[in-house]
């Protein structure tokens, strides 16, 4: 079923399979590569120049030397998706993943036969390979688990920068897997203690109608942190804060969710496996959710739910425990 | 001059230009591939078994299910440095690195023609490329620079294993690397403030004769800063601690020196551009150097110094501003 | 006087003396129990469900196997008032103490007669003990002293959550009494070195016409803290905000209060001696206070004068130097 | 069994169901007691004056006002004993718990037939409740699971006076009890991220035949921990160290283990279920309780597992899954 | 040229050159002087009663007994500029800079012939040695330099009190004067890794429109950073916040400036080199600026340009490299 | 009595009321200079060289562009201390303050009859002055009283560089002065907890005969406390280390004391009122005290003694409150 999708990779439609960095490359050497992970409402994208330009932050930040203007990107983009198209399933969703890499290090520029400048990768696979199984969890909800893995503070480096330089994010998936029990995400709470964010997610409470998440500090800014609170919130005259909050603030919470792009929203109704709330799904995320898929015109859950019907994660032999469900 | 190299992949050699890693890869994803980079003398390697000893500390902190032993990764390096032993000039020394990563991340092993599990890559080339320029060093000492940026503390994301989540390194060079002035290497302050580490050496301060390096809390655990310390010092009868010390113990310190497996020892003559003690290469480090040296055969500094008068930097090009020395 | 009291255990009402916890409970062996402490205006219990709502917080995120349910505590409350009430002075008000312990480890529940389950106990005293001698700050006001023991952060020991674990409340009524002058009352400052809470009581400054206190972090959401803000300041039209404040905020402020269930509202008058504004008891104080007791048809201050006047707190042995003031 | 067992209570010698404290003592207000629990060998207390010595080392730093001396305490400690011995087992060993606290807070001691003054209370209970279901523990190894929850720094509330404001042991507790798996026991890390200790246990590595733990800051300095450096390893010849030790240190190890009064030593062969060293019982381990074993008279490990094959945990109704295991 | 001018010197009018401090001054011996320093505007002194008010929070706080009120300091410093006002350059401002001491020690007070009490200086000089060369910097902008030295946290330097305790603004300043380039200005981060402030400037973003400076906690709150956010955003209808941002937010922002009394606002186009928006001199801040000199009947920028066109620095023998710019 | 004494000023020796320096040098602008205080024993300076030492890392930190040599320094001593001593009493012994300043600001280097250059500055006075009123201190010893005021940490403000940027220390005074009793003087904690100093004197314990004393980190590294660690302990045999130390570690300690250069050595009998091991003066103590007196020919207690008995305080008009002892 995959055969035959390309991926972008420095101008050229290559196959998957040749999607590959070198090892000397500076994203091997340092996880020095930003990146973005993106997907389509009936195969339009979504939100693809507000991705596109938290990538270039990034690449500013780091200095890449890079001679690509988001235009250029954003192009690059379409061109891949297109070329896709047509090995899709009917029902399937553009799942892109956009790398940026410094490329080779000084030290190994003089060998033959290695790009030479960053490398830009755009790649174009079936969104349902990320969420798979995760249907059922817009019923019963998400258990978050406050890790002793904690998020790094900005100062040190900088959740915001959405690199590859995140090793902790796998670590503390590790560690959720470990607790008794289904579906537990990783919840992180930074140095200070507050609620950081999941490990490919923000975290909401809804509190007295009010929907809170926490200060865009030790986090990464998501995307669909930023849909919710800018455009779905105000659409809905729903009032929205960030805000310091803490485990005593979640547990007290009416509601609670995490955004992120593959699944957009998902309820969270335990907190180390204490009920938030009543324990179900809230009223204000079902509010928001169906909001979503109104202007989408995409039901969110009933498309995953139709996917794991289908095929579901066996299709692509399975996630690993540890699997990880980028923003 | 480097046409023809191969690179141990899985069990193969293959040319160097073929030694890629996926764009799917868990390496690429999260920075999760732990690595060792090593060198000879003389053309035998150095240390080799200590630096594997540390690779599977690592393996087995991050939990990368490899079915390789210590003792066939040490196999497939010789078999490596064989196969390309012909390739390198007579005054060449083997440089390996030592890359190993969890593979594929899970929703993407269903795609067909991907190496499924760990991947293990070993690479070899000249270690002239490492050190190029450093020669003269050797003679000036180095002006460490404390950065902004500072260390990681171990219980968010641990040095002391060897990862590529380590982009915080290469924005410390970038920041050394704008100071006015030659030499200027990174010298990070940890988030209590005491010495940590260069972005690719360890530290040490002489004083009244005793040779002093931090704590191996906030650092990697190099293995040439523990050759100093269990063989080197112990053998000249030069007493050795570990110790928490900060910016003031340097500057009144007699002499201070950096270790890395490249490049062995280089001196410290300056602390942001202060006199270290006579602000010359120091007695203590000299004594110690000149025992590396002949222990191993080889005149360390020597041997840089003609590398850099034949060819040195620019038979690859030169190193970008921000170089890294790995050890 | 106090002959005949009942108190609520385990519902049964017993006498003041036989209200007893056994050394085998979790209450003694870890601090594992939640609390509240309420007052009555004119004999009615004031904010009751406000403060049984708060301790079920407690009882939910400490995992604490009750079967009651709020509005069963809230009958034991009144059942226990409604037994003591014939025995209360015609000027007493009744201060209700409940106490939720977990109750007994489970290595000591196979010991014959000793209660199994939680405890649950409703003590109801008369409030001046707990005021006894306040009556004169309402007109020289506090002085509040920071101490050199801190709060508890939340991601350690939260105080949002009314345990008994607080022995570090009493270190700081202990350093505050060794201040010389009179009327000292601790003020914690937070491990960030921000103005966190008293010892049980919460802090106000007033600038510029606004009431401000700290954020609901490293401190009790004090009940009294609640209705100042929410309602009082409501009612009035007096802009209100959480932030967070140091010691320069408070000294450069144009009034500081205090307040707490038993005395509802104190003025502090003085930080660390220093005039906080003029030095005098503040018109923003004045006006909240004298709402207070419109609202609740009891002039606060001068009912807790008249008691000091009456017997005050001789009648009951006097306080010690380190008498405690919950909320 | 329990029956006729009888408590030191301030000078009398009570029925257990009558060792109970008032609701107004401050141990109770403020988890304001210190206490010490020990154990006998052969029915001969061990280290009891250690323990009476660190007990007044928190009764002078929490001012409490006693007025018996150590060797008052020693003497009532004994006649507790004696009280007891003959209800006894003949295999049992002697277990006792030693509180003392400050008292009724000054507001309620006007109340009549309430003690006045400090409470010196003396349990005694058989030992094998505490250690129900421990005895297979010493061949299988317990897994360390370091919690979210972290211990309290010594500036803050100090781990090192044994004292009741302890909740977040418990919670600790509850935690590390949801980890998939057995013989999950909790080790915290403090605040600085340096491995603490357990929630009622110190921790121990053995690296390359040196014995090492933790530095004796955010700890209790326990009993067993002070045995084993002090004697045992001297008895035995083992360097022994006390180090700020962190999690690589710990998977990185050759053994672990921790000790405790109850049960002297337990070995941990996991740590968050990775294996430490082989992930058998350690050599060093068994050589330290072996002459421990020795030294007293008790095979000390088989002792627990010919408890637990009588009547174990069952007995006594078996313990919660957040039994507390004090030192 | 500077031949001629008195200071105010305890109530007298002295030569500039015997405007001393006694080496046993509490000032000399702790930094233990509070202090301002004003501009005036067309020789019109600009919020001098904001700055005094300022003042004698110091005073307060640090508890120097003064005995002059905030009108007797202002009337001094108008009775030293009419002393001076002659000797100024017709295009001259009078820059006073207002000293507080708090005298001699106590064991020096014995000494005959030395000032006892607190010592009041105010000195006036010309406006343009302070801001002499910085006329370009209103075209070129500044580039912020986060150094390693941070600012103190206000719970243990309170850098809200304008003290001379600050010899680490002069370290950052000479460590921003190691960074290559022109322009300079160091920008120091708190110990939370937040924006505190320059050396001696506020400092601001601007994002989608709205004006944003830290919180007013770990930085002097200037004079000049009240007026731009309580006057000139007011009369502009700029909205204004304060928040905490890192170098993530000034990165990503639209524009960015600094404020301090001598030059008012400055523009900051770099930080760390990367161009902040377009990397030139922001509309709001033109705006700013442009209603500031407007207000003030003074072309700010084009006073400091003359100034550095007629005599420039050279007329006062040139800065250090390390020439402070106080607010 | 001080009539006539003469100060080192820049290579002149002038009357004690004109050592002064001009409100533009740096070292009034920035509390930029560094400084040290010595004593002599029987008129001989004591350790001159030592503080001579130390006053030039401070030089080379701070970047002080001096032109004079150690030895320089050394001769303006004697030169100060000849020209001064037949004004002394007999009895009395020199203390000089050597005062070293990086000059004035830039800006102000054109303002003509101003002292160009750094500023060195040599005073000589009695030490009876500094040690007025402490004789008694050797029988009662001090109470140590931990501050809310904390030591500032290296990395923000290094206390081991000995400048005039110390307000704090003024600021941990005063608070200490509030304190009921006699004798208090402050302790200061540094950030993370340990026991750090005094404001003017290095803090020592003595616990099972060994003498331990803070690491010397977040303190100054006084010439007393080497001189106690490396020659008194040295010559009597006692077991010296450096350690992080607590409060508990003190309150459970047989012995304490401070040190510094006017009094030499100080018991310290109560931590914050409560008695240290006995709470009399410890053995380990008097030995080293008499073993100083030995070695210097001066019984050291009793001469302090003598001169309070003298003339003590009141010669020269009392200490402030907040008088500060340097070392």
């Amino acid at each position: 079923m995959t055969r035959g999708r390309v991926v972008y990779v420095n101008g050229q439609l290559v196959p998957e399979t040749e999607a590959r960095i070198s090892i000397y490359d500076s994203a091997l050497m340092f996880g020095d590569m930003v990146f973005e992970m993106t997907r389509s409402f009936n195969r339009q994208q979504f939100k693809l120049r507000e991705h596109i330009h938290r990538l270039f932050a990034g690449i500013q930040i780091l200095r890449i030397p890079l001679d690509m203007t988001p235009e250029d990107i954003e192009r690059a983009c379409h061109q891949t998706v297109e070329a896709n198209d047509a090995l899709f399933a009917s029902d399937d969703e553009h799942r892109l993943m956009i790398d940026v890499s410094r490329g080779l290090l000084g030290i190994y520029q003089g060998i033959d036969g290695l790009h030479k400048g960053p490398n830009v990768i755009i790649a174009d696979f079936p969104l349902r390979w990320t969420v798979a199984g995760m249907g059922s969890l817009f019923d019963t909800g998400i258990n978050a688990v406050i890790t002793s893995q904690r998020a790094l503070p900005a100062s040190l480096l900088d959740p915001k920068i959405k690199s590859r330089s995140r090793i902790h994010y796998l670590m503390a998936n590790i560690e959720a897997s470990h607790v008794q029990g289904d579906n537990n995400w990783a919840l992180l709470l930074d140095p200070d203690g507050f609620i950081a964010e999941g490990t490919g997610d923000n975290f909401f409470i809804v509190k007295d109608g009010t929907v809170i998440t926490p200060e865009g500090r030790n986090i990464l800014r998501g995307v669909s942190r930023a849909y919710v609170m800018g455009e779905l919130c105000v659409q809905l005259g729903i009032p929205v804060i960030e805000k310091n909050i803490d485990a005593y603030d979640v547990y007290t919470a009416d509601e609670a969710f995490m955004t992120g792009t593959p699944f957009c929203m998902l309820p969270v109704t335990t907190l180390n496996g204490v009920a938030i709330g009543t324990g179900e799904v809230g009223a204000v995320f079902t509010t928001l959710l169906t909001q979503w898929s109104d202007n989408t015109g995409i039901d969110i859950g009933a498309q995953i739910l139709a996917w794991d019907a289908a095929d579901g994660r066996s299709a692509i032999g399975g996630p690993t425990p540890y699997q990880f469900i980028p923003r």
